[in-house]
Parts: structure tokens; sequence; C-alpha cells
């Protein structure tokens, strides 16, 4: 089956799909863009990826090509063409194309562009790595500054993967002055004596959805929770260690720089957190 | 006219020049790029973004697709194409479309994306702005940390571009750590009881080709010059500041911060190293 894709209204097969060599997202970085999951046909945490979305065209200036109700009707639509049942909604929204190359923004008029496509990904709710565990190790943060706002700035997450990948490993941590920033592409967790520390929001790391949700869940099912930096040493010597994001849930972390996390494999904490998102995730999806 | 460019060793219209929505450059910002200025139908410092290009290339574990010299018969083709006789030639290499996105790269076969266009610039060696020098602020540099690596991930650079003009001034030199970096896409420079500061290179700063070229002339010129970092302060209590670029070659800047330098009109080292740069990149150029 050729996957549908979304390109500015229109509906095509994935290989008509293209944009001009002057859009702002493939000459200047000028994009945003969010990643919604799909289980059951459903879309999670969806009110949180929109919300999150108009904030990061907001903090770049741009305004929400659709109305939240026009990027469901559009998740749907993808969802049901390529009968997605688990897997993701990618969406992205560029300042679109001015018809030359300059730093300088376009006119206000420009219409933006506005790219959307489904990735299928059946097991995704079932990924056999949250009963192992993924090892990542540390790597020095040199993103940009306003990890806050979700561009398509992605160059140096992909290369940590790949530093990841060429070490062995499944993922890496960033750290930055001592601490830990986040993942790759995810929210990071300590556990320690029952508490779950994580770094608190700021326009350090990404303002996780995922995060958000799960927090959530976490506070109503009694548990105690640390907003806090902390350091890789300190990770290494906790009882358990996650992360979160939109694709991967809730993941365990057994391994980081090569030292192993408590007894090595998932701790009861994560897991009973994936399970606890799952399940509530699941039951608001729409 | 309708301008021609080249995508991928096709000749064609702007307008039909379009590349995947999976290409890397598109959805993650993985994408290098040079600027090669263009006087008397000429290129000017070639030889500099060729090697600059392989670089970056390599740096992000790229190969080059072209060799030196069916660069140099595509850079002449587009000029001649579009009767280019002041201007610039962009050139653009992406890490090309997978087909889909992952954070990790695609097979090493996977063709890598070529773009280039042209920019014509009538006046550009004429520049009337040379005559009165540019007013910048600065601005916190928030950007990643291979400044190095000429990449597409334009967006702060493009912000802080639009922030000067929002202050109704005309560019904004990036400070870190309290010393001037550079601007936003140019490298700067102070002028001392006759010496000619400049940031030193390293991961902080994009290695500059016009720079290269300007401070072997100014050597051959017997002007003293001295590699250090400098401070805002520092620069608005000197005698001159300019700044470097491809397609600005050398610019006097007059104004930092509100506070006007010097006589606050343009110097006689940056004037004379203007009359300098283009005289010999001229000569040069081929």
């Amino acid at each position: 089956m050729t996957r549908t894709v979304y390109l500015n209204g229109d509906y095509l097969p994935e290989a008509e799909a293209k944009v001009s060599i002057f859009d702002r997202g493939f000459v200047m970085g000028d994009g945003v863009y969010e990643v919604t999951s799909v289980l059951g046909g459903k879309l999670l945490d969806f009110a949180g990826h929109m919300t999150r979305l108009t904030r990061s065209l907001a903090e770049l200036g741009m305004g929400n090509p659709l109305t939240d109700d026009e990027w469901l009707a559009a998740h749907r639509q993808l969802v049901a063409l390529n009968e997605v049942v688990e897997g993701m909604v990618y969406l992205q929204v560029t300042r679109g194309n001015p018809g030359d190359r300059d730093f300088a923004y376009p006119p206000e008029d420009t219409p933006q562009t506005v790219v959307m496509f489904t990735q299928s990904k059946p097991g995704l709710a079932d990924n056999p790595q949250a009963k192992t565990g993924i090892r990542v190790i540390s790597i020095p943060d040199l993103r940009w500054h306003r990890r806050d706002i979700k561009t398509v700035q992605l160059l140096y997450p992909s290369m940590a993967k790949m530093e990841a990948k060429h070490q062995g490993v499944d993922d890496a941590w960033f750290t930055e002055d001592g601490f830990v920033t986040e993942g790759t592409s995810n929210n990071t967790y300590i556990v320690k004596d029952g508490r779950i520390v994580t770094r608190p929001l700021s326009n350090d790391i990404l303002h996780g959805i995922t995060r958000a949700s799960l927090l959530r869940y976490a506070a109503e099912a009694q548990m105690q929770i640390e907003e806090r930096p902390f350091t890789i040493a300190e990770a290494q010597a906790a009882d358990e260690a996650f992360f979160t994001s939109a694709s991967a849930f809730v993941m365990p972390v057994v391994e980081i720089d090569g030292v192993a996390l408590g007894s090595g494999r998932p701790g009861p904490v994560a897991t009973r957190l994936r399970e606890i998102y799952l399940e509530e995730s699941r039951k608001s999806a729409i």
C-alpha cells in the first residue's frame, strides 16, 4: 500500500509530496513539528500536542495555519487512509516558500507549508525493549538554547543517536554544566528510594507532552515527584531510570555509560508507570 | 527571465525545483551550504569554499557528491544561464531522502540532495552601506556549539536579524560568556590603535573564507593582527569595527548597542581593507 501523506490541504501519494527548494524549512531550519502516537487507531494526548504546536509557532512569530478541529480531522483522515492501528502521525509547519533565500522572514501573508504523514508501527505498545530496558551513553549537549521550541533543527540529536549506535548502545542522554538535560528525543527520569526525579521545565529542555501526562498520572497514583536537575553519577547510583516520549511512552533505562542500574533490569516504578501511561492514554485517546 | 536552478544534476526553472518532504534537509536540518560571490561574472574565493564544503560534509560523516571540477562547472553554468554579473551562487548538500523520517542516518548509498541557485545583486561591490557603515545590536548567542560546520540550521541567526530589524538597526552580533562570537552570518573585527582584533578559529565560530583571505591580505599589507576574543564594551571603545562575509566582503560597523564608534563613520582601516579585498579577490576570481 502506498502511503498517503498530507501537503498543504492535499492528500497525495508519498512520492509526489514535494516542497520548493526555497522552503524556509529546507534552507533555514525554520519549522516546527509534532509527533502524536496512535494506539487502537486513536490519537494519544492530542490536545497537548496541539497546545505545544501553537506555542512553538508563537515563539517563532508564526500563527497556527489550521484550527485544532482541522488538525484533528486531517490526523484522523491520514490514520484512516493509511489504516494505522499502532504508530504515529507526524506534522510539520514551516514559514513557507518566499520564492528566494533570505535571513529576514518573508511577508506575513506568505502561506506556511503544512506537511503530515503517518508511520505505521505494529506492536508499538508491546515494544519488547520495554521488557529488557535500553542502554544509553552521555554526550555533551551542544544543541541551541531554545530546546523548548520543537524545531526541525534535529541534526545534533541525530548525530548523538548515531554516536550511541556506534558505541553499541541504544540512545544518548545530553549533559550540560554537569547535569542531564534530556535524551536525544525524550525526557529523562531517575528513581531513588521511591522518588521520581526529573529536570524542571525551562528553555533547556523540551516540554514533553508525555512528560506532562505522566507526571499527572504519577501524582494521582500518590507517587513522589521531585523536579530538579540530576547528574550522570546520581543516575548511575539510582534504583531505576527511564525516559518518556510520545512514541516510546515510558521506556526503562538499565545502563548509563557502561554502568548497570540497580538490578540491571527494568524496575517496578518504570514498569508500573508504563502500564499506567498506556492505560490512561488509551482511555483518553480520541 | 525565469531563474534556472540546479537540482541533482538537472538545470530546471526555479518553480519546478522541489525536494521530497522526507529529505533530511527538510525534516532534520541535516544539510550544509556555501555561498560564493560573483563579481564581473567570476567566482570569488572559490577554492576556499570548496575546501570548507568538504570539511563541513566530513564533520557530519558525509562525502562530497561532486568533484571540485564538477562544482566549478555547475557554478559557471548557472552564472552563465542566469547572466549573473554581480551576485552569489548558493549551494546546499543534504543527506538526501531516505523515504521516511528517522533520527538514524540512512544507508550510506542514499543519494545526497544537491541544490544550487544564483542570486543576482547588481551593485554588490558598490554597496552604498559600505560608505555609511551599518549599526548592530548584541544578542546572546544561543546557537548550537558546532558553528564551524556550515549547516542549514539558521533559525536563530534569522531570529536575530529580525530582532535587529525590529530595533531599527541592520544586524546583530552574538555574545557568549561575555565575548563576541560573531555576527548573524559574518565574522567580526575591531580596530584599536591600528591593530585588527578578531576572535580565533574554534568550534565557536564559522571559519570564514572571506576572513581567511582578508587576514592574509592584511598581513601582506603589514597590518597588525591580534586573534583573541573581545567584548562589546571593548568594541564600543574601539576606533573602528567591521565584519566580513562572502557576500558583504568587508563591511564597516559604526554603532553597537546605540553607541557610536570613533567618528561614527567608516574608518580608514575598514575602508582600506574593503578596497584591498575587492581588488585581490577580483584578481584571483575564476
